[in-house]
Order: C-alpha cells, then structure tokens, then sequence
C-alpha cells in the first residue's frame, strides 16, 4: 500500500470505509485489554514465587554484621543488601542506601527533603521564588507528576535516541540558577526504550550548573531489564564518571527490584556520593528507625547473588521478547510504509513510544478505548500532560497475555490508520 | 532505713561509702546491659517466626477484590489487613489507610504534607512565620525530633496519669492559631505508661482549635500492648468520640505492628476521618503507586482475625510481665521509703517513667553507663532534649532477658541511690 499523503481523497475515503468496517468488527468483539501501564504479567511475576520460601520459620534471620533483621536496627539496609543491591546499580556498598518498597518514594522524599531542608546546606527550595526541572521528553508521567505537586516549574528537552539534547541541558543548567535538577530514565527510557550513549552520560557528568544544589535525577529503573541475551545496551557507571570529572555529588542514582521480583513488595535504593548519603541520612534518621529488613534478607537469601538475579532475569526476557515482537511485528505490517507513525525498537525496558502524525494521538487513544483497548493516556509523557505536537503514545506490552497482544496491537494499528485517514483526507479538503 | 532527706552528714557519708564499694563491685563485673530502647526481646521476636511461614510458593496471592499482591495497585491497603488493622485500631476499615513498615514514618511524612502543601487546603505550615505543637512531658523523643526537624516549636504540656494537662491544652489551641497540633501517646503512654481517662479523650475531642488546620496526631502506639489479662488500660475511642462532638477532623490515628511482629517489618497505619483521608492520598498518589501488599496479606493470614491477634499478645505479655515486675520489685525494695524518685507502675507498653530528685537525672544515667548499663539519656524525653528539671528517667525493661534485667534493675537503684545521697549530702554541706 502507498504512503497515506499519496493518496487521492478518493482512495482515502475507500479506505477509512474499510478501516471503519474492520473496527466495527473489533467493537463487536466487547474486548478489555489494557496496554496503559508498565506492569508485570501474572507468568513473571510466577517467576519469583521461590521468594515466598526464601525465608520460613526455621531461617537464620541474623545478617552478617550479627543484626537480628526482626527487630529495629540499621538505617540503610543490611550489609549483603548492599552488596546485592551494589552488585545491581554498579557501586559500591559504601555508596548504597536501600529504603522501602518504592523508588518512587524515595525520589519523592528527595525532592519533597530539598523543598523544606535544602540539599547540603543550600537554601531549602520553598524559600526560593523559582525552582525549575529539566524533563527530557517524551518522559515517564509519574516522575512528572512529583515535580508538578511540588510546584516546580517544568521546561521540556527534546530526547533522541542517544539521550536528552544535551546542548541545551548544558546551556540551561549552566545559565539559570533556579534550574535544580533533571529527571533521567537513562537507560531503555520511559517510554522510547532508548539508551544514553556514551557521549550523553560524559557531557551529564561534566556539567557546570549554575545551582550548587543541582542534582541528576537518574532513575535506572530498567538497568537489568534486557530483552536479548547477546544484544544489550550498556551504560556508563554515571556515579564513577561524576567522580572522575570532579563532579562526586551530582548525581541521585534510583533503583528498584519492583519490576525484578515483585512491584510493591521489592526493595528500592539510592547510590550517591558519601556527602550525600550523609545529608540525607540526617533526614532518614528523623523520619524512621529503618525499612524492612526480613525482605531485604529475602531477596538476598532468593538471588544469592548478582549472577542469580541476572538468570532470573533472562526469564523475564523470555516472557517479554515475544511480547515486544509481537507489538513491533504488527506495526510494521499494519503501518510500514503508509507515512503516518514512528515507532522504537527497544532492546529492553517495558515500552515502545509511538509517535503518530501532529495532532493525531489523543483520537487515536480515544478509539481504541471506544473498542475495548486501554493505552496510556495522549500527552501522558509530556510535562502538565501536554504533548504540544498531540502525537506521543506510550506502548505497554508487558501485562496483556500474548494472544490478547496480538488483538489489541491489531487493533492499535487499525485505530492509527483510521484516525491518520481521516486526519490526511480532512487536511486535502481544507488545503 | 530511713529517708535520705533524714539522714545526719555522717550516716550519708556511710551510706555513701558503702554504696561506692558495691559499684565497684559491678564495675568489675564489666556488663553490657541495655535498658535505653523499646525493643523487643528474642523471644518476644519468636513468637512471630510463623509470619514466616504464612506465605509459601504454592500461597494464594490474590487477595479479597481479587487484586494479585504480587503486581502494583491498591493504594491504601488490601481489603482484608484494613479489616483486621481496623478491628486492631477500633475503626471502620473504610477510615483506615495502610501504609508501609513504620508509623512514624507516616507522622514524619503528615507533618511534611502539612509543610509543603498544607492540611486540607489550608496554608503550607512552610509559609508560616510560626508553627507551634504542644508536647505532653516526658514524652517520646523521637516525635519531638520531628517537629524539632522542622522546625516546629514545641509547648510543654505537663502529663498527669490521667493525660496531658488539659486546661492547659484547651486555652492554648483556642487562643494561639499558630499551635497545629499535638502529640499523644495515649494508652500505655511513653514514658509513664499512663493511659488517658475518659474525661480527657472527651475534652480532646470537644477543642476548640483557633487554627483549622490544627490535628491531633494521636499515636496509639500500645493500643494491644497489655500486662495483664484481666487488669486492662481501655480508651474511649477517640475518632468516633470526635466524630460525636462534631469535630470528625481533628484527629489522625496511627499505629503498626511494630511491636506485634517485626519491628520494621510489620504494617503501618492511619485511621481519620474521610475528608482527612481523600487529603492524604492526594500526595500518596504522588507518592507511591502501593505499600506492600503481599506483607498486608502475611499478616492478615497469620493472625487471621483479631481474636488471633490479642490471643498473640497474651504470649508476648506472658514475657514481658515478669520483666516490669522484676523492675518494680527492684525499685521498692532499693528504694521504697528512701525519697529519691518515684516511678509508674504501667498495666501495659513498653516503659516505666522514673523521677529522680530534681537535678540528679543525668548523673544517675551516667553513673549506670560507666557500670555497662545503657539508660535512654536523660533528658531525651523532654524537647530538644532538655528537662529543666533534670529529673526524668526513663527505663526499658523489655529488650534484656530476665538475668541481664535483674543485675541492670539492681545497678539502677544503686545508682539512683548513690547519686541521690551525694546530691543530698552536698545540699546539706552548703545549706
């Protein structure tokens, strides 16, 4: 089939008939399928039911350093959390701090922790006039949502397949003071699935921003989330860099087990510069006496080690990877071609990012919900939920079974064909 | 043997004689004793090991509205633990909230909501020249470490063993808007162990707030927490109390089973009224996407209802009973009849309160210290650490077995007794 553009309004019209028949066709099918959220399906999270008997009643539930981990005690996890957990965002122990069951909690105390005390001495953010973030986009919504609650002014930067345009990163952290972070998914991004090249991750080190409380929010929240076994993207260590550039304390490194083990019931945990950890525990100190530390000996006890915790997560992969070609397969069969969208092609993490043409994405989205798909919002990826171009759509395949998949990637595509149809044949008559 | 206060110079010189040469006698023995926290002992901690159990490989994870635990959802806990958290609580359990590991967690995280985004779209206490909370004394320090974090200043209220002084406490809330809130502790209160009368909850929930946005943060810490079985503290329920005096509001509740299972790894909770509680999950949702659901799910399946539950802490006041005993006992014998300190006799918690004679306080503390037992510092239970009387101690019989806490009970009071007679000694020297 010809590109859409190419298409006189007659053959447009014959074709968004067809498109409207096929959908019909779908409507009748009462489907309820959900593409909206990056969860686990029930077939991985079955992979980690083994954790359920990493620990009975008859365990030894001392860790190394002697503690008993049913009672209170220890701030910042249990040594072979560390090293587990250091072994996963690779840093050292010394650098780790593990908290509850959400990483997104604690990138929320973070930045609510600078709001009303400052980061290292600096003046706390609600006294200041202004405080800006620098959000990449498309980018994840819930990291959004923080800085929007917080009442944080957000300013867009264009992502590319290599990382945030890092020229203008640069420019604006170097010129305004009021600018005080960025959110980073650094690695298969929310939702393109790219990776920060090398180049990205040096410049992010390098940085000279004019705020000394400035921090890299660096969200690794898919660092072991591989689809390929031999085709993976790898990431420079950006705590590592940041030290050999001189920068130590640039960075607020997240990472969770929630997409690893179970989502809630994981451990999350923080690497950053030892003056870091030390203003933060000062906090920590204040707000807890310490997070569960029998799960945090759980995981432990259920991966043994690094090497564990890479093995189990090649299952995950053998669930996703046809679940991520089944997705990629049917939009280029449906839309390869027809000039009307652009997709990734990740090699892990939970999304591909669909961009349709201008204007198009929240109808598209509207239409599959009308037939029975769920997908994430239009304009979810966008700072104040407002995609400017309306073309962003954000692709979970992860949760629906493999033959609900099919249907509603079936079903997404003939949306996009008969929302762009009609975008294109309304754009010949008014031209 | 006569009062102190009765003694010739002579007789306290003896007296004190005698009492150095039996500390040195428990200096030699080099303890290690610790009577400073409220933990738990290992064999409270074991009463728990089949939590561990509760949950295997082949466990049913799905919970009551048929949401898997093992996957994000549910923001505010699953069905079943708010039913059994609310009969533990006494609320309706569409009144409760669960949270994650740790209560104070959740007061730290209340008072931070009210700093940055205010209660109930009222000004964020950050705006505020002054945020004042009233602190029933002695108290818990490690709820004056909040309000201290924050910069909050704290008002003594006296306690009485009938609750905190509230002509006091009425006049204050009605005439200074800038007092926000108050800490109780109000069944098996910390330190005394004083459980509030029914005239006090009453007149609690019948203030008269200048400010609106004024709450009481009712920690219900020991709301199981008995001694005895048939000789049990019971609290009008403060909610539903508030709720009668057309004052639904003013109240929120916390409590864990911190102290039931695992401290650090049992569930949190809030209990408030429904206005209070769609507030609050505003910025949960922000947030966190869930607590941990499959910990809720344990819980509920090892005690299976309340009844599960009180029969559970009928094991742990089996334990600790003798514990408080055997200090009380210690405290008569040594110092019954000699006017150098009084103390509480709880039915229930996890402290005894003792008052020296004024200015001795942290003299006896250091005095055990240097024998090798560790007392709460003294002071610690005033705001910012400071009681103006020097006088109030307060004594952890809970972590130590029974042993340790014989010889630690015993080397108290002879610390109390040595440093009483030397303050007594030198008062009379110089009167």
């Amino acid at each position: 089939m010809k590109p859409y553009a190419e298409m006189t309004p007659e053959e447009l019209t014959a074709e968004i008939a067809e498109l409207k028949k096929e959908y019909k066709r779908y409507q009748n099918m009462e489907l309820q399928l959900d593409m909206s959220r990056g969860k686990p399906c029930a077939e991985q999270l079955d992979l980690s039911m083994g954790l359920m008997d990493a620990l009975d009643s008859n365990a030894d539930l001392i860790c190394e350093d002697g503690t008993d981990c049913r009672n209170y005690g220890i701030l910042g996890g249990i040594p072979e959390a560390k090293e587990l957990i250091g072994d996963m965002m690779e840093n050292h122990p010394d650098n780790i701090l593990i908290f509850g069951n959400s990483s997104l909690n604690v990138m929320y105390d973070s930045i609510s922790r600078a709001m009303t005390h400052g980061i290292m001495g600096n003046t706390p953010w609600c006294r200041l006039d202004k405080v800006k973030f620098l959000c990449p986009v498309p980018g994840y919504d819930r990291h959004f949502a923080i800085t929007e609650y917080f009442g944080i002014d957000m300013i867009p930067v264009p992502m590319s397949p290599t990382g945030p345009d890092m020229d203008m990163v640069e420019e604006l952290v170097a010129s305004d003071e009021s600018i005080k972070g960025i959110w980073c998914v650094p690695k298969y991004s929310n939702p393109q699935g790219y990776s920060y090249s090398d180049e990205t991750v040096r410049r992010f080190a390098r940085l000279k921003p004019a705020a000394r409380d400035f921090r890299i929010f660096w969200d690794n929240a898919y660092g072991m989330h591989h689809l390929y076994d031999h085709d993976q993207d790898y990431l420079i260590e950006i705590l590592a860099e940041c030290k050999r550039a001189g920068n130590p304390d640039l960075v607020y490194k997240f990472a969770s087990t929630s997409k690893i083990t179970f989502p809630g019931s994981g451990i999350a945990a923080m690497a950053t510069s030892l003056n870091n950890l030390q203003d933060i525990k000062k906090q920590m100190s204040i707000q807890t006496i310490g997070h569960d530390k029998v799960n945090q000996l759980r995981h432990v006890r259920f991966f043994n080690d690094i090497h564990g915790m890479v093995e189990h997560m090649r299952l995950h992969a053998d669930i996703l990877r046809p679940k991520f070609e089944t997705v990629e397969d049917a939009l280029e069969r449906n839309l390869g071609g027809l000039g009307i969208g652009e997709w990734t092609k990740p090699k892990g993490g939970y999304f591909i990012s669909f961009d349709s043409l201008p204007g198009c994405a929240k109808k598209i989205v509207e239409r599959a919900k009308k037939a029975g798909v769920k997908m994430t919002p239009a304009g979810a990826t966008w700072p104040y939920g407002k995609d400017p171009q309306n073309s962003n759509i954000r692709i979970a395949p992860t949760y629906p079974t493999l033959d609900d998949l099919r249907t509603a990637a079936e079903l997404f595509t003939l949306c996009v064909r008969l929302v762009s149809a009609q975008a294109i044949l309304e754009e010949k008559k008014t031209a």
